[in-house]
């Protein structure tokens, strides 16, 4: 049974005061269904917070009367909320971060429909997606004047044990109690465990500003609901400007044990640092987890040494102490502050990392393309790793994503044109996360794979 | 003899931080020749802080070697400025509020050019032009979130005499006792004055976020430089921007004495509260100066008495007292609270007040244009205002704009399509305002009328 | 083995940074030996964050070579470590939290000093020993302005078992999103868990002026150190000025499970509420712990009913559920503003509760005094509650304290002027605590009561 | 006729809002009578700002029926004023600079009454009231943690002419613009020119937390009542106490024309300055004022070389440019700020500098007393300086003060052992204030000296 909050007026939070006309009737439900309902059901999605089902169309199917409205006021804006999820409420008053949560997707989702609808240049180009990007980050207020290189991304798995939870938190504490800012994706497990330790910690070395950075995008919030404590929640147009958002903003990544989401994450990333013209860019990458997830972490690594080879490894350490690993983060952001304020490089936007438009747009879910996507042993290093990427992405879908499961069931496995020796250390890692419940599949029937090695 | 500071440095105020890489190459020398004219000639203008040369071109003329370069670094941008004015700096510094200022300059110049350059919508149609200007207006935080309604407006000339100096001055006291805030349009005299006494109130009352707001626009600056105790100086693109922006923000008028160009401004807002539209708008205007000057104004009143009628003089009141000009805004303003609060219109901008398009767009100084212009009795009486309004406008061209004056030498004076007993007025009206050097001429040959009676 | 820091000067925080030459002195080693030894040895507690001791004299007997210099420098005061304990710096740096404890022990031991020598009123009689409790606590800031009702003490055992401390952090989470403030008596337990749960649920809520209360005084900090969550540590004189402390600047106090110890403060309190004077006094009390520890709850409450009967009991609630104690403390709290609100008394400091003199000073351990000391069921309650507690001081005494250990082997147990009845009960409880593990005894030999029936 | 207030009440600002009952207690019109007449008294002085009379008794005479009464609160503590001058009301609203002045009496009558009464050190001995006057300092927080040295002193006369009152102004711009804050003794003219200028050089250059100090005392603030810009007054316990503090605080001491009371701060200055123990303190102190008082300014300077020689001449510079006064001040708080940085002395307050006794305590008016003064041309120069001062004392007292006149009046002229060409400097001197209306004389009848050669 859902229980719901019939009406409730959230008068906006300082900083999202000013609205016009022209912002205002295009947010109103008659006026632009497409962008309403993309606010609507983000809106709802944050308003989710604790909701346990993973299953993205949820929130669709129970939250059916759910309906947001904006007022103009003499003091700024002002969201009705129509039978809204009680979740977020406490005494029938919202939680603060929530209602933040809230207006913060208004923002987001205005500020791209006016890029997108209204400006000539916007996502028009490699310099272009890279200028938006900024563009969108620096309208959120992320970037704040004077703050030194100290944002940490942390990624892994939502669905992970409890042992690698609590280990998540420590390795937050340890960050905190040196002064770091945490960035995720939002969502639960290794997204929600290192901002509860680090909260703790800058409580204790009295670090004031604290920056809990969420990036999210439409498609996804539903299925991963940012926590309250995300003090700064930018919802990005798609995957692609998050990513590139989460590379370019941060000053150092961990990555926590994860499924095959959290594997098209690390090879993004290998890809991206694997370019010749980024090879003198120094950027910590840590994968980390607790002894008991020893064997899981090295397969991963196994596998990225078998594809794309030691010179792939060399871009990340591994550790299973939260202390180490907070450590290393610290060092790394000391070089990247060192190595900026050589060439006097920004330190809140990482404008000198080249990355390559394959990366920046999406890869479509199609047998024709896919069949032509060359994996093999013989590619330069920086080209495997994108085009491993793209295959990961593809077993996402594949698998869990509502349109690539039903190209499979219509068309049959997706045909890779791969090296056999890869097909095989793939086959084994795919295996060992649905053995140990990295993988979500969306029924409770076996997991077959979703590609055949084309002959 | 000119002095100046071969090179300085200014690194950026915490708000004008972070520009893109799009951003900062629009603004370099070569990239975009016409708005880096903009951007140098707009930051040589508010360098030269009590420079008192009212010729626009002597800036121009005299600072041929001043160059500015932006510069992108870790924490932000730093501008670079090479043989710049000494006027701004004191011991070898630059005075902050002038730093601000050309930062100011930098995020305006920005932001209407992309405004006009990338956006689709930006200033076609009456309610895209409001929208822009709220805008602009936004961009530069003006708005300030919580603030109740306490903007006062104060236009005047900017040669005006010493007794109506002082005068402006005590009636910027008496509203800074009262907790007011002060816009002008920047410059020198009655723009001046009564922020230098509100700047002592404010500090009596412990007024902590004074706001004073300069709204210039790139064709005025070089001849009005702004006052650095101005904190929030904002370029509008044009005249007819800036006049929507001062009766948009503001919540009450104080007009002290002046020339054509105050008579203009006072003829654009009769004009505008005239309109049937805002006939139920309540706003505060008042005609205040010394007692001194008490013939002047009278003479002024009967002007707008005999052309638009008693309906015209009932849109302002007259005071020759300082402290019941202070009285009386205040009043204004809290008339506008309780009428806002009841309709829930915003506070910040007055998207209520009907303007017509031919007050937000320039009026062509050109013979065939001008000869069809009507200017009759019997018109309605806001659009008497509204041409009335543009005459001034064609008079302070035809007497002291490069352009204008050319035009009359070339081709004789304007003809006026105009009731004689206005023609009547009018001269009488120049005539007072040249005898008491309200209007500054360009050479020191006598006056003579730009304009003749169409028969 | 002990890690120790050879050399760490600590600058000091904003707020600490001003001292005469006279206060200087005055904590100087040489100067003033008893004064300097407190400080040192506060300083000493404050710094063993997380040690797990619980023997007072285990700080004193293994960190000797520990010192602490002040010393004036051109900003302010700085503090020099020398072989202070390495567990409260990361990577070489205090943590700033340990560090405002370390310069808050400065501030109290100097205040307090300075009243105690140089002021005439200070703790003499009734009034002034309020007012002083007062000046002590104003001196620290704790009291903020335009602070509504909202600071609750926690209290309880620093050793309760995992399901009490997690239960203890739930309620702190639910007092947090009510955006309740905590205050405890520092040390682990009972007094760490209500914060830690508060803060996560502080940023939740945006709460960002927490405060996080710690009363300790120089007697017991050695074995409660402070949890540098704490960012207002105070240091009481004594055990009486610390309770008096903590039910003046309160707004409702929940009682968590706990030893003797805190069975002295719940008779305290109940002491004080049923005294005449304070029958119109609303102040909300909670015992409160998980279904678990159920029995453990109502064998207090029964020991309090048998005692002093029905009207002791009605001065607190019991619950089990950490949502309903946070909302019945939020209830309180708002009863406390509007009884407050329509007398004009303070919010900060509850003036109007009448504390006899009994309850402000200590109760000495002596045979002759303790024989006369009279519990009897027929005397008026508030005066049986304050023998009670009284007699609960004893006994945490002559189990625990070194001075009244040795009393009682020296000679014999302390005899009782009781009615029997409550001997029977007082026995029952205390057995309990025992085999609960809620008393920490001094050897590991078995428990043996440290009184006797008087016959 | 007198404008009154009948009944206001004033809300305590943020950081004057908690009080004991003790304290409540001793500022009740009915229990402490000569306390509460002191607070009633300055109370009344700060609330007549404006008010034009010079004469200490004229407020006493004027507002008999004005009363102040403190009321305890939930929020604080308030303020009930009955009958209070209407000066500082504007639409019946307090100026707030105003009531903050009315909470800076009672918290410093308050402090200085506990000091005076409770405390056993406070005045006895050199170092204890130099710690006193520390005490007090600091409790106002005129100490602002990491502040660098820049406040400088403005000494001169509150009558002085138009052209020295807007040279005045100048210079106070001129340091305002170098970020130099101001400390002056309240009242008009040199006091008050001073930060008017300072309040728009700091608008200008964004000096946000601007101290406009004035330090008073019981005796005088009467007669020179805080202009609202103070934004911190301190009403020290005596003359010699408030002498202290202007010279421990302050980093410099610009002395604008005045008179006899002027000549007496400058030669307390020059005295101190030529103590041996402080040959090695730099200390930059300069006369200076507009051309047209140059041959004022150099009688001055003629009468200390006459006198102390040129040794007391090489402790000040002269100067008759604002520009050049300011630099020199700014050069001098670098210097300091070297200075003590080398040895890490407080910049807050200068501890450093050795003042004797004689300069601490009151010279008693009597003729005996007088006539044992020693002023001869062979005494150690900073004793003749200390006892030239004490000279001027006298003559201030018995021209102008009720009590030294009475002495004059009863027992004749002040007989002094001075040296004769002392004495004719001095006549020389005193008659060019009489003649430059320097000097204010208690009726219109001619100046008569006040004392006599002991012959």
């Amino acid at each position: 049974m859902k229980n719901i909050i019939k009406q409730a007026v959230l008068t906006s939070p300082l900083n999202f005061q000013f609205l016009s006309q022209r912002e205002i009737n295009v947010l109103k439900k008659n006026e632009n269904s497409e962008i309403y309902d993309i606010f609507r059901s983000c809106a709802l999605a944050v308003l989710c917070i604790d909701e346990e089902s993973d299953d993205p169309d949820f929130l669709r199917n129970t939250y059916t009367d759910f309906d947001i409205n904006i007022i103009q006021t003499n003091r700024g804006v002002k969201l009705e909320l129509l039978n809204a999820p009680s979740l977020s409420f406490v005494d029938g008053q919202i939680i603060q971060g929530v209602k933040e949560h809230v207006f913060a997707v208004m923002r987001d989702v205005l500020h791209v429909h006016d890029k997108t609808n209204n400006d000539n240049l916007s996502f028009s180009g490699t310099e272009n997606i890279t200028n938006s990007v900024f563009d969108i980050l620096r309208n959120t207020n992320v970037f704040v004047p004077g703050k030194e290189p100290n944002l940490i991304v942390c990624w892994g798995g939502h669905s992970i044990n409890e042992e690698e939870y609590d280990y998540s938190k420590k390795v937050g504490y340890h960050l905190g109690l040196r002064g770091m800012d945490i960035c995720t994706g939002c969502g639960m497990g290794a997204m929600k465990g290192p901002m509860k330790g680090a909260v703790i910690a800058h409580e204790k070395i009295r670090h004031s500003e604290s920056r809990f950075v969420g990036l999210s995008e439409p498609g996804i919030i539903a299925a991963e609901s940012p926590n309250p404590i995300v003090n700064n929640l930018i919802i990005m147009p798609d995957i692609e400007k998050r990513l590139e958002a989460f590379v370019r903003i941060s000053h150092g990544i961990v990555v926590f044990p994860g499924g095959a989401g959290t594997a098209e994450e690390l090879l993004y990333l290998i890809g991206i640092l694997l370019h010749p013209d980024n090879s003198d860019i120094d950027f910590p990458v840590i994968i980390s987890g607790p002894e008991s997830s020893k064997s899981f972490i090295l397969q991963l690594d196994d596998f990225i040494r078998s594809t794309i080879g030691e010179e792939g490894c060399s871009k990340y350490k591994i550790s299973f102490d939260p202390e180490e690993t907070a450590r290393y983060m610290l060092e790394g952001t000391q070089k990247i502050h060192s190595a900026r304020s050589k060439i006097d490089e920004a330190f809140y936007f990482n404008w000198g990392l080249k990355i390559n438009k394959e990366f920046q747009i999406p890869f479509p879910i199609d047998h024709d393309v896919i069949r032509n996507l060359k994996i093999h042993l013989d590619l330069p290093k920086h080209e495997l790793a994108a085009n491993l990427r793209r295959l990961f992405s593809v077993i996402v879908a594949g698998n869990i994503k509502p349109d690539g499961v039903k190209a499979v069931r219509e068309h049959g496995p997706f045909l890779l044109n791969c090296d056999e020796a890869i097909v095989d250390k793939l086959d084994e890692l795919l295996k060992s996360f649905v053995s140990q419940h990295r993988m979500k599949l969306p029924s409770n029937i076996g997991y077959t794979p979703c590609y055949k090695l084309l002959k």
